[in-house]
């Protein structure tokens, strides 16, 4: 199996990412990476790793796109960046998948263009792992979507249902609609008619959740739109961090505090590691005709490797080839040919 | 000054609530406290405190809206509740502002059929106290309206504005609108929308501001739709409630840990209780036609002596008057008739 690495996306790359990428495929002996970028910069971190022999090769790639670059701009004025060829990999048929912790816009608008969308779904979605206190969970989507209707999210369900089932394991993946309210009359007008649709999928629909219980580990996958999924995901990060930095307060009072802290610092770091979602690797855009993983931007070699793993997977159990037949399933004749 | 405290609202009514009441009373000696709910009840209590003679009497409300009754249900129903009672006591001229921690959906309803809106206001929103990081800051709305339109926003953020600059003793507040960037142009159609209309008031707005930085006590009052600021105060909840449980599973780890985590026990309940918006008393519900404050449902006797404080102060400044003639300076001329 082939995977296009975007060498060059990322606050650590290009060091992590290719020690990532060298990582995987020496865990993964499937596993074929096609690094991407600057090939004189690669080859140079390539000399000092340990590199299978034959299943790491590198692809030049001349530019590359900023996390402060504009999307829309980026993928139209840098097609010759590591993102943009890395992607073209997956379209000419010369990688199964890729992966980038590049900038997140930029790769959904170039996957977006680059790849197209899986027949019938009319949004693709971003995903992330949510850390919760028991097993993670899935939330989308976060972000590419600020305004959504009611079809948008059975769909970011359906999708989010398959990858629950075949990439994270869980059997019966409980579905829930996040809502300021878990009876069905609550919420906003796109909160209560998606309930509404909800009843009917051929999924395992568990109602709403309230946004203090999906930290919980009650619920496998939470759909919400776009605007409140990044909303989300940006307060559980913005209030871990205060809480933190409460805490450090606390631990630094005196000298007291500071050898107390000491002792329960190997557990805090635990903590901190389990709400930090860099830790789970990365998530797919779901609803892209192609792999397409994107892994958080402060990845390190880890999330990388964890990355590839992920994307692996996804392309082992065909996930796509199941999001299409789910959506194709579910569409009523008459809406069938509709391409928004 | 005259204020009615529903004695029969909160998970802690009517004892809590009732001591609360007196503390008020004892420590603000321009303060009348009325006292609704049962009487019996509410005389057996004031015969255990030390009670300031003629500044705490009690009127009789023979039942109770439960947290479980649906809103607009219970005050059509319980029209001789204690919190109905007490609404109409300020709609008579008989209290000049009202405080209660009982259900909140009720209240609200059962304020804006007694008392209705101040002229000009379209909607009336929940606010709470943000637990920042530096000084408290505002959010609102947190629940009142779930669907808004970029209007209605426009009027929280005046609102918003004459409450912190008038209650919080904030010369100049900054006013942000909370998105999913913070460049102009990011957000969905709402937020975008509301944007430009905002830079347009005069009001002191700084622009959007995305939730990780909500609890960074860089802004004053944060505008929402009634949605969204629903689901950041119970995310804030829910993570911070997260990540307290994940933190006690380290402190118990052995017998070490636990050593240490009693030495730091002390300074780690100031994070909690930081983090607990029910330690600041309560909040209006701005846009009624009269001072109709809401205590957090756990209140215990001194949050509600903080929120009879709170509403003392809101009373005393004159605030809904402020608030009228900034909408009506607002308004343009066409506009200025419409009531929906």
């Amino acid at each position: 199996m082939r995977i296009a690495v975007d060498a060059f996306g990322g606050d650590h790359a290009p060091l992590e990412i290719v020690k990532g990428a060298v990582d995987a495929a020496n865990q993964m002996s499937d596993v074929e990476v096609i690094l991407v970028g600057c090939e004189h910069i690669i080859n140079e971190i390539l000399a000092t790793q340990a590199v299978p022999e034959g299943r790491v090769t590198v692809q030049h790639a001349e530019t590359v796109i900023e996390t402060g670059d504009v999307p829309v701009e980026a993928i139209r004025t840098k097609k010759d960046s590591s993102l943009m060829v890395a992607l073209s990999l997956v379209k000419n048929g010369e990688a199964d998948a890729v992966v980038s912790a590049g900038n997140t816009g930029a790769y959904l608008a170039g996957a977006f263009r680059t790849l197209g969308r899986i027949k019938g779904v009319k949004r693709p979605a971003l995903t992330t792992i949510l850390p919760t206190v028991g097993e993670p969970g899935l939330i989308l989507d976060i972000g590419a979507n600020a305004d959504c209707r009611p079809e948008h999210l059975v769909q970011f369900a359906q999708m989010g249902s398959v990858y629950a089932s075949h990439v994270l394991h869980i059997e019966k993946p409980r579905v829930a609609l996040l809502n300021i309210g878990v009876e069905e009359a609550k919420g906003n007008a796109l909160t209560k008619e998606t309930y509404q649709q909800l009843k009917n999928e051929p999924i395992h629909f568990v109602g709403n959740i309230e946004p203090r219980e999906i930290l919980s580990g009650k619920v496998d996958v939470v759909i919400c739109d776009g605007f409140t999924g990044n909303v989300v995901i940006k307060l559980i990060e913005g209030t871990a961090s205060s809480l933190f930095s409460m805490m450090k307060k606390v631990f630094y009072k005196n000298i007291g505090t500071k050898l107390a802290a000491a002792v329960l610092k190997p557990g805090i770091k635990t903590v901190k590691a389990k709400m930090d979602y860099s830790e789970y690797g990365g998530a797919p855009l779901l609803g892209i005709d192609g792999v397409v993983f994107k892994a958080h931007g402060s990845s390190d070699a880890v999330t990388i490797k964890n990355c590839i793993g992920a994307a692996r997977a996804y392309v082992a159990a065909g996930i796509n080839d199941k999001i299409k037949s789910l959506i194709e399933a579910s569409q009523p004749t008459e809406e069938k040919e509709e391409q928004e």
